[in-house]
């Protein structure tokens, strides 16, 4: 059969990826599909760069994508209406695309995903880079309802995270080192405040639940105000502090929220380290399974690129196959207001007798319970009450903590992190 | 559409999980896939055990699954010989067939799925239950060269083995307290020994490396001499032991082999724990990715069973995916003793001065280096010397252990268990 053409947008680290994947392994890839891929088009708005294109023709104009010799567009650019414009044009040309943008996803999925009867669209590598989490949820775990899902989806916040927690560096300092590492931008805030886990977050919450994509709908946190002395208390505790990406089904209704929390050293999560990214997915007939990976980088993300391009060959003159109950689920996610979880807190205090009674006075007058406590001699003349509490609904936890905070014995700002 | 049909053939424990799965949640598997499935008949050879069969038809004649309202075949009966004669008569009459059985699919998979072509024969459940490592090799990790993989794919023995790491139980204690848990059989020898473990392996190796199924050329142990000390003495030296699936592509050829093994607390397979499963691949272009999930039990080996059947349904009447490069590695298995490791030895030695001395120069007379030592103060008047070997032949360090063991210092059983 005659070979697959890819037409490619972009030529930052993942379209390069591609094109080596296919230049060293092309051969595999053409035994297991039974047909040759090769990248017949790439085009990028930027000049040509020094970079071997196998043949392929370039090109400064992505319209050129949409010409009779591309047979899959491939979208790796980063800027988002660009994108979103280009995987329209494809689609209603009739080509399948494969994106690896989370944000165009994220922000314009249901849009771009209702025209999935007739053209396909995927985007493994949108989530987690080599972890094949989209096809889990969408084709292994399709007999079961999703509980919960936990994702360590941002590698730049786990790597400032494990840094600090194996080495006690601050955050500050933590942060510049990835950044001389180049596993965070010179701008760090897409990652480190969230958004970039909050994208991926949207991602999983529409395929775990049959949900539309609604990117707003989500509370986003990020990990600037985490400290290496709560990472220590944490640790005292049995638990690490993970940036985690949550959704999870409950009585109350839909949680999906992006932000630091305590997870269990007993937790596998809590071991996944560095820049690796890890889902969990609790599912209620597979039970609790584990997905770790390389979540970023050009060759990990081009392969999960090149898996649903083999995808799509696969069945290629065949209809796609629908996600007939994508974005079926009309249940509303939470107002973070509703949440309930365990809380630590850590509590700077004058050192004086009594402290302690007067706070959890306080606390339990809004309803809280404490579930453990760490009482640290003094180093200076600020002492620190550290505690985790019961699950307790956000509100309640926000309105104890806002008269704790006024309590004349409280001796600078309080730390709050939830509980996983 | 009209409901696809199944013909289930058993009903253990998970046919009566895909039987409770439908039921729970069919109304979103129908919306997910966008077509019913119902269970339209039941074949078992034992009579009809009190189990709800929600309408389907039972019969005990296996043949019954043949007749013209079953679409797909579902093959979950133990015995060898019989499955592979359902199969056969299934696919030969142009029935889908997804098949739990890894005896099956490891012994015969060859003959089986030379048909592949003209009708889907699936198998994810066949291996580490809710894990969807068939579809992660078979699929997502296609446009890879995979390296390694690594796998705790017997839960008996991963249960047995955190028996004895976490709370010292020697083998045969936990062993039973396995089989009162149903963890183990009342014959255990086919988890205990390894074979399971060894089916399992034998279908990784041939999705990893396009290698025909090829059982007998692996090299298989079991769990059986693996003591509490050795355990200890590993966790010193930074190691846990765990019962490993291990196929690897060297310079010299394939490694297949299943076996206990030191995997250094680093890693995050050294972690799973208990009757979890875990598989690790070390992939070209994805990187080092990590599975880890229930590998048995009826509502987690169903999950995977309908993960199958809902990958057919989805491409119903299309042609299935050929994976033309099955088989098509001639690259033969290396025989263990050309397999290169380091190795492990705990030697029982005399409690007498220059005994190391006169073990180093045995094993450096075949050419070993040693990596790491610990040397105990004897309790009794038995002493050991514990130490990690540098990556040596196989061969050579039988031929070296023949030698140490015939030293008049040594007072018993070297143990030597290889590290990964």
């Amino acid at each position: 059969m005659s070979a697959v053409r890819l037409g490619i947008a972009g030529l930052g680290t993942v379209a390069q990826g591609v094109l080596e994947i296919l230049r060293d392994n092309g051969a595999v890839i053409a035994a297991r599909l039974g047909r040759e891929i090769v990248v017949s088009r790439i085009a990028s708005r930027s000049a040509k760069p020094d970079v071997d294109l196998g043949g392929a023709q370039f090109s400064t104009n992505l319209s050129d994508l949409l010409s009779d010799d591309v047979d899959i567009v491939v979208e790796l650019i980063g800027t988002e209406d660009t994108a979103k414009t280009l995987i329209e044009q494809a689609l209603a040309n009739g080509k399948p695309v494969v994106t690896a943008n989370k944000a165009v996803i994220a922000r314009h999925g249901n849009e771009l995903l209702s025209n999935n009867g007739q053209t396909p669209l995927r985007f493994e590598a949108a989530v987690a880079g080599a972890i094949p989490i989209v096809q889990a949820l969408g084709e292994s775990l399709i007999a079961n309802r999703i509980e919960s899902i936990q994702g360590i989806i941002n590698g730049t916040c786990n790597y400032i995270l494990t840094a600090m927690q194996e080495e006690g560096t601050p955050f500050d300092q933590a942060l510049a080192t990835a950044q001389k590492l180049g596993y965070a931008e010179a701008d760090p805030t897409f990652d480190i405040e969230g958004i970039d886990a909050a994208h991926k977050l949207t991602i999983l919450l529409s395929l775990a639940f049959d949900h539309p994509f609604d990117f707003d709908a989500l509370h986003v946190e990020g990990i600037s105000r985490v400290t290496t002395e709560d990472i220590q208390y944490a640790n005292e505790l049995g638990y690490r502090i993970k940036h985690l990406g949550i959704a999870r089904r409950t009585e109350a209704g839909i949680e999906a929220r992006v932000h630091p929390a305590l997870v269990a050293k007993s937790n596998l999560l809590g071991e996944v380290d560095g820049v690796l990214n890890a889902v969990q997915v609790a599912a209620d007939a597979a039970g609790t399974t584990l997905f770790s990976g390389p979540g970023a980088g050009g060759a990990a993300t081009a392969s999960a690129v090149l898996a649903d391009v083999g995808s799509i060959v696969s069945h290629m003159g065949e209809k796609p196959q629908v996600q007939a109950a994508r974005g079926t689920n009309s249940q509303n996610v939470l107002p973070i207001d509703q949440v309930r979880c365990p809380h630590y807190l850590r509590i700077p205090t004058k050192d004086e007798a009594g402290v302690f009674a007067r706070v959890a006075q306080a606390l339990s007058g809004h309803g809280i319970n404490i579930e453990a406590v760490i009482q640290k001699e003094p180093s200076t003349d600020v002492a620190s009450i550290v505690l985790l509490t019961q699950p307790v609904l956000e509100q309640q936890i926000r309105a104890a903590l806002d008269e704790v905070q006024q309590l004349p014995q409280v001796a600078g700002d309080i730390a709050r992190i939830r509980v996983e």
